[in-house]
């Protein structure tokens, strides 16, 4: 089986079958991970570059470990020490790279839609790693295979995707993929940092009342407040939102049921998640980023093979 | 054969023999960068540092490239996150990398003569990747190898150097080479951009008419204004040098003749060159970059092997 | 045999015994790093993460070469291109990283105490690189290496430790090992970077008058300033410290014998050893820097082991 797409652009324009194809291809991967030896050679003439003009930790190293599992050249570009800075165009950065024989680009870019920009324009698979407040679809997708690896199934799942949902290209791919996999999906968060428009754009339901959320669903996916992208603050002060729409032990403890508890990371302890939350029985959240190094090398193999 | 030198340091220091050799090794390189296994074992057992004090892309990122198809280990080091900071001197860090046993420096600064100096106190091979104003052999050598790969020979090739002289350490790399290849030079641009004793030291002609010297020549080089390395100003603004010294499409089809455009990148696009002449189909940028990765090979393979 | 704890925290915490075992596996290493071929397959199946919060040249360097001759997977984090800007807390990000299946940390934080506060938390062996004023373990080995090599042994040896005591991890580590060992210490310097309760603390002698202390030592271990460590500057001038405490040729040609100069490097040349005494033949400074890598491959080798 192939994907239907040379990229991964974002979840939005995956087919069922292709988010089928690349979580059943994960799990294999995940098999992998857990042998003494943790490579194979799938990849071992394919030279893929890692391009990211905006601050990762945990991204940059989850593919870049997941293209050294599959046995990939990699080659790291990170924007602050390049020709950026001597005003060099994005599609003249790339272009230049794939002269040199590489082979794919995984990128993250502050402007959303550069990946899709640059698939217009270059032969090269290219894997979004996160673009702007638009998608990061291998975060979807590691999402959704937690919450089956937890859940069995994410048809008739109730995620609650709670907080800045306006700046998270997080919950624009979680969004995506549930409803494209069958999931029932309840935004919650305070009014000023979810869009207006979201329940006609996305036949999504809302409530201003976390407690609301986690009553209702089975798996609550807790973003990030991504300060970094407020031009001016949406909240009087991190406090006074940890207060009204942070996640803490008494509200879980209050519910009738277990639900898990998920977190893209890095979380901000005592803002959108206490740490005994965080920390607690319900969390799943390192997880999802052991699940992140198997997922990407699906994506990385699948598009890799679609080539040839 | 062999090489003449333990070093290559600058253009200047090679004979035409050293030239001849490192392209005609270079040209086998880039066959094998052709198939689908990119890989040779040639560097096995070497240990390269690419040591830049200054930002790069393209020519850091070629560097490492061409270490890694010829399977050497590879590292790097960047002057920002580095022991420069403490005060360390020049000498003092690459005497205590080569303590380590690497075998190979390839190293780009902002001070001229910097890999010259250091080539004189250190037992390991120097590949200069760029000094200051001074030299970039490398790049001098994969224009070469770009011309001779479109137009069959340097021997009697008219080659204009086009803009930014003064500070392109690009511009003195190519004069050196051509000359020693025989190939004619004509320098254009800005009088405010052009040395003043250029044609005295090296016996190359000079206009201050860009369309004078695209009439004349077979190939046109056309060099980035060197904005960041510029103490003051040297052009009234940007929009006014595109005006007076930008090649535009319009200038080339008033030629009765076909030229070869090529331009050693970053591209600012719409001063010394027009998107529609740098993406034309006169233009071999992206043949110079790819090029690039294969001459490096033959300057690395060439410089190890005299060693043993 | 093998090591009796699961990281190298301190030399504080070694025994006798191992710090005999990290020495004596370090010399195996030592005669691999002499041949043509220096790559040993001892932990092919073995990730290792360099989390490095501080700048760092040599350490960094020498540790991802470690790990590369021992064929271990390595990957680089410097803090300032991390989550660390977003605000993670230090645990979270190892946390995240180790859930990659990495086996190792190898750190440097500027905080003290930061990797022994890790090692409570985490289930991964972990190597100091360094950590504030705290130890910077592998310094102290390398030294101790060094100082056998030439010296034949630590038993009996007279050890002068000579500067910025107050700001030095390398003191400390010198002082644990060297005590271990059986050699004798004494420590001199300005009064203002000398801690007021060294002698009672650590057994060791004091002298602010560092002719007496070459008069008296075997081999003297000369600190570098920190001048990044001192809030306010603890010495009027760097000239006025070179003239009062600085290693001069003349004060090592007074002396009727000959004693042993090390640094940790990067030296302050002309503030605490002048050139000609660093580039003296009394002086094994490069040496150091080569055993450092056979040191660093020898306690991951003997921490992977212990694992298994």
């Amino acid at each position: 089986m192939k994907l239907s797409t040379r990229h991964l652009l974002g979840i939005k324009d995956l087919t069922r079958e292709d988010i089928e194809l690349i979580l059943s291809t994960a799990q294999q991967f995940k098999e992998v991970l857990q042998r003494p030896v943790k490579k194979v050679p799938s990849l071992r003439d394919v030279t893929i570059v890692n391009l990211f003009y905006e601050n990762s930790t945990r991204t940059r190293m989850s593919f870049e470990l997941a293209e050294r599992r599959l046995s990939a050249d990699t080659l790291n570009f990170a924007a602050s020490t390049s020709s950026a800075a001597k005003g060099e165009t994005l599609l003249d950065t790339v272009n230049n790279i794939l002269s040199m024989k590489v082979d794919m680009v995984v990128m993250r870019h502050s402007a959303s839609g550069a990946p899709h920009f640059l698939a217009k324009h270059i032969p090269a698979a290219i894997v979004n790693a996160g673009d702007g407040i638009n998608e990061h679809p291998t975060q979807g997708l590691l999402d959704a295979f937690s919450m089956i690896e937890k859940k069995g199934t994410l048809q008739g799942l109730k995620v609650a995707i709670i907080g800045d949902i306006m700046h998270s290209r997080v919950a624009q791919s979680n969004i995506y993929l549930l409803r494209k996999m069958g999931a029932e999906i309840l935004i919650a968060g305070p009014p000023t940092l979810i869009p207006k428009y979201i329940k006609e754009a996305y036949g999504v339901n809302v409530t201003y009342n976390v407690m609301e959320a986690l009553q209702w669903c089975d798996v609550a996916n807790v973003l990030r407040i991504q300060l970094e992208r407020q031009n001016q603050p949406l909240f009087s002060s991190l406090r006074e939102y940890n207060l009204a729409y942070g996640i803490k032990r008494s509200m879980l403890e209050k519910l009738q049921k277990e639900i898990v508890i998920m977190h893209p990371g890095p979380i901000n302890r005592g803002v959108e998640l206490d740490s005994d939350v965080a920390d607690g029985p319900h969390s799943i959240i390192l997880n999802q980023v052991e699940n992140g190094v198997a997922v990407r090398m699906a994506v990385l193999y699948l598009l890799a093979n679609r080539e040839n």
